[in-house]
């Protein structure tokens, strides 16, 4: 009996949590299992509340898993990429959460709140070098060749990430930030892992370049829809659902594309932005003012032609039907979840 | 003609140069050099003053391609290897600078000092990809095989140096630290990237197993030694020109091997050592108490013991003995410097 879509999902995640939890083991020294356990607390092991909003949705190791049987590949067979990706996703979350200064992530206290600077800074570093040692375990399933190309599409969507970091550091202090550095900035930041998470399926089923380039296109768009989701949900959603914080976007200024479309359309909107801080009493009417500008609409008329854009990608090179089934459930829900 | 020893090391540090500033020039990000100028000025390249000790001795990446060429291979396919080294090392510099607080690098502001925390971690972690990326170069020059082997050396020598680093850290807290601790501690931290460095030289020259291991082994003691005379100079070098900080380790309160031989053998050192901060007007005489426990000596002698332990490694397995004088002459030029 065929495996049912419900089955698929479970399964992956089941397996990925299993591969998950055996890589990071490896950073346990003798006698000494603190830093493992920081990774572990970060990861959702272990620490209080453990639940699967600690965990977080697992999203990049299952869009390389259903990429790669969606492309016809045996999904076994890309398990160490699935894995890797999501220890890099968590490694930049590590770093990130102390460069934007995060109190909180995944409904939690980070890393660095609890183990302080320092700690939390050499945690992402082991992380990271776990997420490369677990890439190298493809060269037991795929030929040299292929995993020495899995390497190098996973170091430059790292590069890009860390050039995407520094553009996001680097905005917060302009004043000048447009759209069209918005999307610059969240191809790197954002589109990179999840297109390079897309690719390594492809590649790890063994298709050609051609093949792999419409993964890749497809992950790369819906990265982009990814993030510009979660910039609605930043002024839209429901905070208490995200687990990221409690403050809207709007009050911590960030430059989200709503927020830049109202710069770029509206004079008394950013009369407003200029004037200074947000503060909550007042949320609701800038969020109207933002909304007269048509940044709601043209955000979530943004995000549909992202998703609409990647599923063409996949037009003519879906050869399990079945997998493809839940990789397009995957990729709609992403932009209409609520959290 | 054959190349002199003092050519070889000038055509080694120039070619390593060379390459190394390709590497970093991948940083750079259409339209905008700051994340590139970043790590070039922490290599040494930018900012002021430009010389020689702003750009630090390169010893890792001459000990990959001395090692190489001692075994009988051919420098120029190590290059990617050394260069790898040299970046895995300055990128654990730039985030260690930050963990350390330490303000001053090769008698320059440090990076976090110049960009702030978060860009610092973040020019680290570019650091560190462009390693990586370094290191598929081999792939060019060698088989696959080898190539993913290099890879391996590289990535387990990168997860000691993290858990070398979360050692430090916590030592840091703790009261009870041993000289067993001391050694656990400068395995990882130190002579792991130095064995790993040695190792790749002889695989980068085709070497078997066995050999392999022994240039591991040479470099694991070197960089043992290397340590030891570091935590020597820390207290008896002139601190002007190890150009860290101008201020010696009982000062800091570092758990160096002739503080931690001090305390193990010495009533009178650890109750002064217990009651609290050191001055830098009580130093000589603080410096002159612990010369009676025997700490001098003692690490002095830890240092050649380690240096004659690990040139011993190599007996045999020299093919090339231009290359093996100027190898042999680099270490111990290591435990001889006076900075």
């Amino acid at each position: 009996m065929l495996a049912s879509q419900e089955d698929i999902t479970r399964i992956y995640l089941t397996a990925v949590e299993t591969e998950l939890q055996k890589a990071v083991k490896q950073a346990n020294i003798s006698g000494d299992t603190k830093l493992h356990d920081m990774l572990a607390y970060h990861m959702g092991w272990l620490g209080k509340p453990i639940n699967s909003e600690a965990r977080g949705k697992r999203i990049r190791p299952l869009l390389v898993l259903l990429s790669c049987s969606t492309a016809g590949g045996d999904w076994m067979q890309a398990l160490p990429a699935a894995v890797a990706v999501e220890l890099v996703h968590n490694f930049s979350l590590l770093h990130d959460d102390i460069e934007d200064k995060s109190h909180l992530r995944r409904g939690r206290p980070t890393v660095w709140k609890k183990w302080g600077i320092p700690q939390a800074i050499n945690a992402g570093d082991a992380m990271f070098i776990l997420a490369h040692l677990q890439l190298l375990q493809l060269s037991e399933k795929l030929t040299h060749s292929v995993t020495l190309q899995a390497l190098e599409i996973l170091q430059r969507a790292c590069l890009q990430l860390t050039q995407g970091q520094y553009l996001d550091l680097s905005y917060e202090k302009r004043n000048d930030v447009t759209i069209d550095d918005y999307w610059t900035l969240i191809d790197s930041k954002t589109a990179a892992l999840i297109s390079a998470s897309t690719e390594l399926g492809a590649l790890s089923a063994f298709c050609d370049a051609q093949v792999c380039d419409a993964y890749r296109n497809f992950g790369r768009s819906l990265g982009l829809a990814f993030q510009v989701q979660d910039d609605f949900l930043g002024i839209w959603g429901n905070a208490a659902l995200t687990g990221k914080s409690n403050q809207s976007d709007l009050i911590t200024k960030k430059k989200t594309l709503p927020i830049l479309f109202g710069l770029s359309n509206s004079v008394i909107f950013t009369e407003r932005w200029n004037q200074g801080p947000i503060v909550a009493g007042e949320l609701d009417e800038i969020i109207n003012l933002l909304e007269t500008t048509g940044a709601k609409s043209f955000t979530q008329a943004k995000a549909n032609d992202l998703i609409s854009q990647a599923l063409r990608e996949l037009d003519g090179v879906h050869l399990n039907e079945t997998a493809y089934q839940v990789l397009k459930s995957l990729a709609l829900n992403l932009i209409h979840r609520q959290l």
